[in-house]
């Protein structure tokens, strides 16, 4: 039997080594476009933030080991153009030209996702980067090195966005952010975003929000952004305006695409088409708090997903029950998380949506070391249950939203949460840790 | 109406305030035997730790408040000694030797428990102490500043025993550990309690488990704690062997105890007597594994007690769920965490319990700070269901342990576990967190 998957990072290569552990004598091939196969992209600006250490110590994985020790046909370089789902083969081009074209049995669509690249003049100037593939963080990390980069420009204030800013600032550039929307962190309550962007402008980063760009050009070494009123100018433009699934030939084999154009898949990560699976950045997802389908590419439900594949195709049925958009990130000082739905989203599902915002303390009364923490909590007044958490704070953000994120996975009630036994010691949280305050109020609410 | 309260600390407060906050014409008093009511009793050994801190730094709230701000008649100095439960009275002595007595229509009996002392030669002497009360903590810190404390001797090695010799190495004082039972943290898995031993031992501790203790004798200015063949000196011992709950004038007015003597309570938290209801360390608890009685004194169901205590007395019945023993304490570089029960716990219960313990890092692969993260997680063979989970690491046990404790309330299995969407970034998890990691593990045995 040949198991065929197109695409060689998380979600792909997780599912070739699950389904030769499976099933041995399994054929599995999978096609690369690029020359990297199994890295951790989300490690990437991190590594740029340390000029010591080579990009390549993102890989957690080496094509040598696929292919000699887990026997499994790694093909780099190879960039598939069309799937036949009738005769059930994936064909396309490698780097050296040569046409290929491979049957399948069982196929993975494992493609990814885009940065966002806006159509607009000057986006093709070599100064202006991306930060997805390996590749990109190599020459980003390279450009930097070989122009002395003092000056960036970030067009997107998301998660890469920030988290580029910080590794950037780390190097003693400076920066200047930019993006359309006029607010900062939109999906964040206003008060919690207040926080961060405070926390960003005092790490002297320029902060531009609700100014369109309308072209790069270039100015002498350096690149100028020009968004009506305003010119900013630096040695590099980094785009980090959210990404889009690599759908496109998915859909030319007829296979349906969902939100966002994203690749529908079922709870097994089977597509529109039999034989047809599809999981990582490039499907959809069912969301464990409305039960409907949702797009959040993040790298956990990637690996989850070709594991759930490749025991699909190896015949133990395995169907994932959904994502509840458990996310964190770090900028600069500061820890952000956030679970489920915000108070927006909620409503739009046709919750009878109701929040609360605590800011209490990190650790136990008269603890040194203490420090600010805050936490919104989302609730359906009608039924009673957790929709939702964000979380802002020094530490122990990170951790903490996993609790609530296991009590959306049981659709659990706030009252119920509130009951919830949370651990407690001096250098940890209060007493009563920051969520359970948190569900305590929102309670008076519902 | 008039609601009595014998006990002013976590449960006896905060039954207070809230039933003040609850019904403002509610008569509250709180008998409170010590002079200090509303304090941070889990804090002590951390301000132990610093001699520029005074000890009264502690108190959450001050007597003045609770007497002016909230209206509550707060009686320090008042020891309760008899509860006569047909005529609904308790009376006792005060500290001036007055004899008191007050009617109650609604009582509230959250005595907390007290320090176990061995009933053997010596423990009676000044330089012997035990740590539970704010007193006991004023003694302790005084002792050791006017005597130039140089050597403690701990009796005990539970997680109190070890916060002090955290606490004391901090301030250099040399210490030797002792207790009868051979193993080290019997409760924890073994490899992860051995990880632990080395981290104590590597701070300069002496550890002699396995000891039992004869007598402590004078020697000088010193004290020597005999035990056998092994005799060992010091300036001060600490008795750290246990607690026990203040129940015997409970028991005496004809209340129900259960398990190791604490007060039997039902969800209401009410006793065998009507109108007359236990909160705190005094009192027994569900547990949400096991829906059995079980007796873990702790912070933060002794706060919950005396809140759903006030509830109910005001009229507004609240149940609680119960308990499911999360707890966690650090002790040097590491923190220690568990929820639910372990491997001898489920057995006993009658689980047909299987255990895993997975060892990996508490950060993304080839990101700079990671540490060894060890989880061990329990699981029912016959229902699927999750039991428990232990944790030890340098960071972010104690948050992380959360996630399995809400699990335990929801009765998840494992596999549903395994499914969680937790969090992931770099800095603060595999992309697998370790408790996936753990639940994947242990999946292949269930």
């Amino acid at each position: 039997m040949n198991f065929v998957i197109i695409g060689g990072d998380a979600a792909g290569m997780s599912a070739a080594s699950r389904a030769k552990r499976n099933q041995p004598d399994l054929k599995v091939t999978v096609l690369e476009k690029t020359m990297d196969v199994s890295y951790s992209a989300c490690g990437m600006p991190y590594n740029i933030a340390d000029p010591g250490r080579a990009i390549d110590d993102l890989v957690v994985r080496h094509a040598k080991v696929f292919r000699e020790k887990q026997d499994i046909n790694l093909l780099t370089g190879y960039r598939a153009e069309k799937i036949d789902p009738v005769h059930k083969t994936v064909s396309g081009t490698s780097r050296e030209g040569k046409n290929f074209e491979f049957s399948f049995d069982g196929l993975l669509i494992a493609t990814g996702a885009s940065p966002i690249i806006p159509d607009l003049p000057g986006f093709d100037l070599p100064a202006v980067m991306a930060l997805k593939s390996l590749e990109d963080g190599r020459k980003i990390k390279q450009f930097i090195k070989s122009n002395a980069v003092k000056k960036v420009i970030i067009l997107g204030m998301g998660y890469i966005a920030l988290e580029m800013c910080e590794a950037l600032r780390a190097l003693q550039i400076d920066i200047d952010m930019i993006k359309p929307r006029p607010v900062f962190l939109p999906w964040l309550n206003g008060e919690m975003a207040q926080v961060v962007k405070k926390a960003v402008e005092s790490n002297n980063v320029n902060l531009y929000p609700g100014k369109m760009v309308e072209k790069i050009e270039k100015s002498g070494d350096r690149l100028r952004v020009v968004c009506g009123d305003l010119t900013l100018e630096g040695d590099m433009v980094i785009v980090a305006v959210g990404v889009t699934p690599n759908s496109d030939f998915a859909e030319k084999a007829g296979i349906e695409l969902g939100i966002n154009n994203s690749i529908s898949v079922d709870r097994r990560l089977k597509t529109s088409v039999d034989n047809i699976f599809a999981a990582g950045d490039c499907a959809d997802a069912f969301h464990v708090v409305t039960g409907q389908k949702t797009w959040i590419p993040l790298a956990l439900r990637a690996n989850r997903g070709g594991w759930a594949v490749a025991d699909n195709i190896c015949g133990k049925e395995t169907k994932l029950q959904g994502i509840a958009g458990t996310a964190v990130f770090k900028v600069f000082e500061l820890e952000v998380a956030q679970t489920g739905l915000n108070l927006e989203e909620a409503s739009n599902y046709g919750f009878e949506a109701t929040e609360t915002m605590v800011q209490t303390r990190s650790r136990a009364h008269a603890h040194p070391g203490s420090s600010t923490i805050w936490v919104q909590m989302v609730g359906d007044k009608k039924s009673g249950r957790l929709l939702g958490v964000q979380m802002v704070g020094q530490e122990g953000v990170a951790h903490r939203i996993n609790a609530p994120a296991v009590a959306l996975h049981n659709h659990m009630t706030v009252e119920h949460f509130s009951q919830s036994d949370l651990a407690y010691a001096p250098p940890f949280s209060p007493v009563w840790d920051p969520m359970l305050t948190a569900a305590n109020q929102l309670l008076k609410k519902m």
